[in-house]
């Protein structure tokens, strides 16, 4: 590995908020900003491992909460892990299973202990604590774990998302003890060689959440109370892109920029769509996950140079173009938008898997150009540019 | 191209009445015995078709009556032909629909024509003729077009498959002329150049289908109907592995051995489970389509050297073991049984795609071990051994 040391991060130029970075992990180094697939199951949907590295991911994502329902983070354990066992060979972040037992809305009862939920797969009766998430985590050996928080609704009153931002801070602390003592132990048994990743032992940091809803103060009351409990290798901003209006977002990104450390990646949750990720890549986020790419993929629906395209549509039959003629991915190399929308249309799974490659490798693309375009110090003029054509306002 | 001029086919090794042979085809060659991959709609369904190629496969199966109804042979002319359409750079047989329109009981009408049927997408009556099927499979530009015939249940009485075998004689006469005159005016329109493969050149050879139930007589008097009415390149064995009682085929191949031109492919249709392939092959046969590959694969059922296997069953929950220890598949060599397991369980498109390319990849390497016995003249016994083991009969 070179460049950074593990957990490090290297701020490697800059343009205005925006930066272009370097975060070195266990399982490789990450360039920011970046976009990371989601494993929802320990695999991006429809995807081989393969295709998405050569798509260029960094970084892949896993789901506490799916991964302890299916297949159970014992399975991972004894088949070596969650690398091993999905063949993926970076970095892996995985979430705290947080926002997921959150959005089971009349199937979970929060408590200050944790949340008791139903399983959404046979029905049973679950709780998922603070120190549960870090236990899962800890067996699923990803390079970053997220601590458990609690996640409100986008349209949540002051007072829920208060109650919500004050109990994250608690649990924060849970987190960090619980965290601290998995890592100890897993020295212990493997005497303090750090060299043993996929073994006993256990390379793996913990980023908080900063959450606080639509209100800036308890956004900034939440950020300093975070940094107040530790010299954390990341920080996550959580809670948005879940229902709040749109200008939202940015409002509560700019008032938390102040008080943001420098020399720390940013990790902005949920967050995702081509337009999203250049808006939070101009307010200094980071790093950047969503389900979009895949899920609108399955659906017949790319990302363009020139806005979204539905494959399926009747004016594609005879199309010998690709999705986008700048594009480089696999599937715009080789394949026509007559071929994608027959195979849509005779429901062949090669297309739902051809689409989604496509749109992963478009976020994945977009955040390289951006990082180009900040060491060059013309972001701010590319993505103006980039967006004004992707929204079809372009004058030429 | 190296070795056989297009169409042509020489035998290099032969074991009893077992061949190893090489079939040249405007679009590559083809070394025999060979499994021939089904792309039912232009595609192996659920698997790209580099990873057919890299699966060792040489020739692609597609099917007219699925093509001619989505997206149509006019969608695919447009686009190129099959070959361009589908980026599939191999040679390509298309089956004439005859198959699959005789399949549709209940929902078609047989005459000397053609069939009328009810389409099974829109429930549009149509008609497919000898004449149609020819057209049809001149449109999608394939290497090999079969004639259109008239398949007759496994079981059917003697009267019936004499109708059915007579009629198949009838129509090839028309198919004959028919493709005849297609594949000279294609010659007119490109001025007899013979390099305009995927323009509007006509590079295809038609073979003939051998019918008659499962009467040695019948299928005798089809063979020498068939041999009388050209000098085909090849030819098919239709109307088995139907629902005929299981030694019925083996009966028929034998009638059929001596009649069966030595210099010529013998295709035997919708032949393709492990020990069927390996009997075809003892009996004669060059090359075996059959969806169950595919189909298999995608409900989680695996072909192994040691019988089949379950992939779902609880047994491979932690099985840290590929499906096959001895198979050189992409899946084999970079997956568990464990993960792919979980990857059925919860329902990954993934998992459906892994396990299909496996079985694709095992009938592809049964065929190629196949040819490389005959060739040392080893056939026999190592076709018992591995049956054998196979059946999980093995004494070691």
């Amino acid at each position: 590995m070179s460049g950074v040391s593990a957990f490090g991060f290297a701020v490697e130029g800059g343009e205005g908020l925006a930066r272009a970075g370097r975060l070195g992990l266990p399982h490789g180094e990450v360039l920011t900003p970046a976009f990371m697939p989601v494993g929802t199951y320990g695999a991006v949907r429809g995807l081989h491992p393969e295709e998405v590295e050569r798509a260029g991911a960094q970084i892949m994502l896993g789901n506490t909460y799916h991964l302890h329902l299916r297949p159970g983070e014992d399975t991972i354990r004894a088949l070596g892990g969650l690398h091993r066992f999905s063949t993926w060979p970076g970095p892996i972040l995985t979430d705290s299973g947080g926002f997921q037992v959150f959005s089971l809305a009349g199937l979970r009862t929060i408590s200050e202990t944790g949340v008791e939920f139903t399983s959404h797969i046979d029905g049973s009766a679950r709780t998922l604590t603070p120190e549960l998430s870090m236990e899962i985590q800890a067996a699923l050996g990803s390079d970053v774990a997220m601590a458990f928080d609690h996640v409100v609704p986008g349209q949540a009153s002051r007072d829920l998302a208060a109650e919500g931002m004050e109990r994250t801070l608690r649990w924060l602390d849970r987190c960090k003890a619980r965290h601290g003592e998995l890592v100890e132990r897993a020295d212990r048994r493997t005497d303090g060689r750090t060299d043993a990743i996929d073994g006993d032992g256990l390379q793996q940091t913990l980023w908080p959440i900063v959450q606080g809803g639509i209100h800036d103060d308890l956004r900034r009351r939440s950020l300093e109370g975070t940094l107040a409990r530790g010299p954390w290798t990341g920080i996550a901003i959580g809670g948005l892109s879940v229902g709040e209006p749109k200008p939202a977002m940015r409002r509560m990104l700019e008032s938390l920029a102040e008080g943001l450390p420098t020399d720390r990646p940013r990790y902005l949750m949920g967050v995702g769509f081509p337009e999203d990720l250049l808006e939070g890549i101009a307010l200094g986020m980071d790093l950047f996950d969503c389900v979009a790419a895949t899920r609108n993929g399955r659906h017949g629906s790319a990302w363009t140079a020139s806005g979204k395209l539905n494959i399926r549509k009747a004016s594609n039959r005879i199309a010998d173009v690709p999705i986008d003629s700048e594009c480089d991915c696999a599937t715009c190399r080789r394949f026509s938008r007559g071929y994608l929308r027959h195979l849509f249309v005779s429901e062949e799974m090669l297309g739902l898997r051809l689409v989604s490659l496509h749109n992963v490798r478009f976020l994945i693309r977009l955040g390289e150009r951006a990082r180009e375009a900040i060491r060059q110090g013309d972001f701010a003029r590319w993505s103006r540019n980039w967006l004004e054509r992707y929204r079809g306002r372009e004058e030429t």
